[in-house]
């Protein structure tokens, strides 16, 4: 073995036993919020803790920027998508950005993004925006300091989204969310406009826990979940979890009076399980292992969700299965009046809770809004208002309350900057895959007809899980489709399937 | 703070880190037995295996032996059963151990014992001792070779013993378990000519396992186990671990025609349970948050499980809830009768199927054997004829095959020697404990029959769980009862419920 090659071993053994400690931390907290009884939170916070203190010291240490520069030049960081180039080159830039942050700096963050949202949630339960703001306002300081210590050029938001969205930058996902909110702005008037409602009130009869969740497993390996290397278990608030490559855990939680909370979530996760058991596990805890960026992660579980698991064609498949489990809930309904009722869009005031249509308005806004106070073009105190004169220019709804309007999500408070608009970043991409996918496999609806997923999900792990971080967003979408990222494919099937839904 | 207190702090701090990460090995461990699934078992031994390499740092890191001299001398330390005198002698305990120990032995041991266990596993499918002989041989070899490097006096049975039954010697329990074979040989022999007989056939019946699991937690509950602080999950080997204070996990498993393996296991583990639970959570990490020995371990699960979940009293309570429980199984069936089948006593081949007399004669036959192996009494290819003959003369049974013979036990292949005799050793601190409480607390039968545990519990907590390891388990058997370790309280006990059940 040369020189290089051995020091390309230590760096990657060093990698991944940094990753097997982070996936401690992953069943840790998959334990906290499925299984841990309530008097273990106390423990867990110190578990947790000194795991991420081992996570921490194994990330910075010196020893990762010595091997590192003795590869720069080598053989191995060659070829920037290589194996070893795209690790090489995904750990430099990792290491560069965690050293040239100032260790004050981390702890500052750190300590304010705990202390914020306990702040945030006081505030939130009292609908006091002013006991919240002093909080936020140094928030947005540090994070403008944490984003003059990494360096840019453009603007400070690009050092921020990079952390979810690395190499992608403000200025061209601005121009593409403009085109995004100019198209939906109107198509969420004429939805709204429309004389068509659906029937929604079907979807709160009654829906048994335990159905519900047979349901779920059912659809979710229908789709290709693997439940051999994966399992599905209750919590409060529904995520995807991989304590390790082979064991992917999602989550979801039953409403027995609201069908799409239960069913939508499992698709939703199980799209994002898909992925997780689609990287190579040969190449765990190094990137050519690791997810793209939180937008195709994202993109993966909006896919299966959205553009499969809301179309027709699903539901002409698995209707009559959603009669035989919930014969007293379904019996007298039909697979189109359950198909409008899934597809129901009406403007609302909470982001979580919104359809496939508004959701990205209400995403759009807080990425205006956010990137608005990091360039200071948006003053903290502001902000409630802008808030609301986005919401009523977006979505044509006004929050009486601060709780449910600016106070609504957590992010901010948690320093959570640029995290925004991948969920938005993943519909775009998510149309586009599914778009090109079409053409590449023919007509996918004919197979979701006959309750074929494996086609899909097969050509996604090709075109996108193998390749783990070997190429970024914007290279795979290129890679893929042949085209930069754009709201077209996303508002063109949003047009077409709400345009019938709706008669527009 | 003087020299002396922030010694005694560094040193607490990186025992207490010690822990921490310890019961991060027990919730990988929980996690791999109880939801894991399939695919993942690789990875958790990379993680198990990398936590097992930082625990084992910790505890033998140089700094310990450090502080632990400046400690010997110091005030802290006069006392050997105040706080931090319990402390440094049993962290000096151990550390000297640990020490004494080559590394290269300890790495021999380990590979022996993960070699062994292969080993043994297909030995015992094959029925076939020779293939076993030759690692045993070598384990063997080991064991007196570990024994040797940690010196002794009397027999190198002494410090291996230590290890589970810390302060014990072999000259003690050798004459303790000899005086209990020979009442117990006897008692078994007046059983098994008895003509009474229970129908054990009411058992077998059918008890439909989401019954069996509110059942058994209805009951772990009634005698104290905090599920607040806990929870019962499925499992393939029952067993109790503790992922931290406040965090303790019992399992079970379900066989739905034979109602004693799930309930009995239940109240044992629930024994372990209330114990740990018991124990001062504030010292966590340290001795005196930790149990004495496994001897005292498991005086805490058998008795709940024998003196009191198989007596007569329990289930006047009890049956009624059963019977509501199970009507289909036990509607027709007499409290009496229950009891009885719960009861019965039969000499068989197998240690862990065993009944609470015969159970003993099983443990005794080990004890005998693997000091004689220790003691160059016995070679390794004599101990399929010694145990036999053994079988023989204390339990009347012969096994036709090896693999149910002295091919059933994992604990010798994985090097557990000194280890079979703590079992035992639970089941007279148990007896003598109880015996004691009856007198401290009056009479506890009439309690039980009211479904009154927490008297019970009470005492138990505070005469033993709450002093972690201040005291030795003898110690404490003479603080407690006035008298040291004997074979007269179990015998008592079983002799009179016996005695009566088989009209002796």
């Amino acid at each position: 073995m040369n020189q290089h090659d051995e020091t390309y071993d230590l760096l990657a053994t060093h990698t991944r036993e940094a990753a097997i400690l982070s996936s401690i931390q992953e069943l840790l907290e998959w334990d906290e919020r499925t299984k841990m009884p309530p008097a273990g939170g106390q423990h867990r916070a110190d578990q947790a803790a000194h795991v991420a203190g081992l996570v921490h010291q194994k990330q910075t240490d010196p020893m990762i920027g010595e091997w590192l520069s003795a590869l720069a030049d080598s053989p191995l960081a060659a070829d920037p998508t290589s194996d070893t180039g795209a690790v090489i080159r995904h750990l430099q830039h990792d290491y560069n950005k965690k050293t040239k942050l100032p260790q004050t700096l981390v702890e500052q963050l750190t300590r304010t993004a705990v202390e914020g949202q306990q702040v945030w949630a006081a505030a939130r339960k009292a609908n006091n925006f002013a006991a919240f703001e002093p909080i936020l306002e140094k928030m947005v300081g540090l994070k403008k300091q944490e984003a003059a210590a990494l360096g840019f050029e453009a603007t400070p938001y690009d050092p921020l989204l990079d952390d979810y969205e690395p190499g992608e930058t403000t200025a061209n996902i601005t121009c593409v969310l403009a085109d995004l909110r100019d198209a939906l702005v109107p198509l969420v008037q004429a939805i709204a406009g429309s004389a068509k409602r659906p029937d929604v009130s079907i979807l709160t009869r009654h829906y048994p826990a335990s159905v519900q969740e047979t349901f779920g497993k059912q659809a979710a390996a229908a789709i290709g979940f693997d439940f051999s290397a994966g399992r599905l278990d209750a919590t409060d608030h529904p995520f995807c979890c991989m304590p390790g490559p082979n064991d992917v855990r999602l989550t979801t939680r039953y409403d027995e009076h609201w069908f799409s909370d239960c069913f939508f979530s499992v698709l939703h996760e199980a799209g994002h399980g898909i992925y997780d058991q689609g990287l190579p596990s040969d190449q765990f805890g190094l990137p050519t292992g690791e997810y793209v960026s939180l937008g195709i992660h994202e993109s993966q579980s909006r896919m299966w969700e959205n553009q499969v698991g809301r179309s027709r064609a699903f539901w002409e498949y698995f209707f009559p299965v959603a009669q035989k489990e919930f014969p007293q809930a379904l019996s007298d309904v039909t697979c189109s009046n359950f198909y409008g009722a899934i597809n129901d869009v009406e403007p609302s005031l909470i982001r979580v809770e919104a359809d496939e249509v508004t959701y990205n308005l209400h995403i759009l806004i807080r990425f205006e809004l956010e990137k608005a106070l990091l360039e200071d073009q948006l003053s903290v105190a502001d902000l409630p208002g802008a808030w609301n004169k986005k919401y009523h220019e977006f979505l044509g709804v006004v929050s009486p309350t601060a709780a449910d309007g600016v106070l609504q999500d957590v992010h901010w408070s948690a320093g959570l900057f640029g995290y925004f608009p991948t969920y938005t970043l993943g519909n775009l991409y998510a149309a586009q895959f599914f778009a090109q996918a079409n053409e590449d496999l023919g007509d996918l609806n004919a197979q979701f007809r006959r309750g074929e997923f494996l086609t899909l999900r097969e050509w996604l792990r090709e075109k996108i899980h193998r390749h783990g971080k070997r190429y970024s967003a914007a290279e795979l979408a290129e890679r893929i489709t042949g085209k930069p990222l754009s709201h077209e494919a996303l508002i063109g099937q949003l047009s077409a399937k709400y345009g019938e839904l709706y008669g527009l």
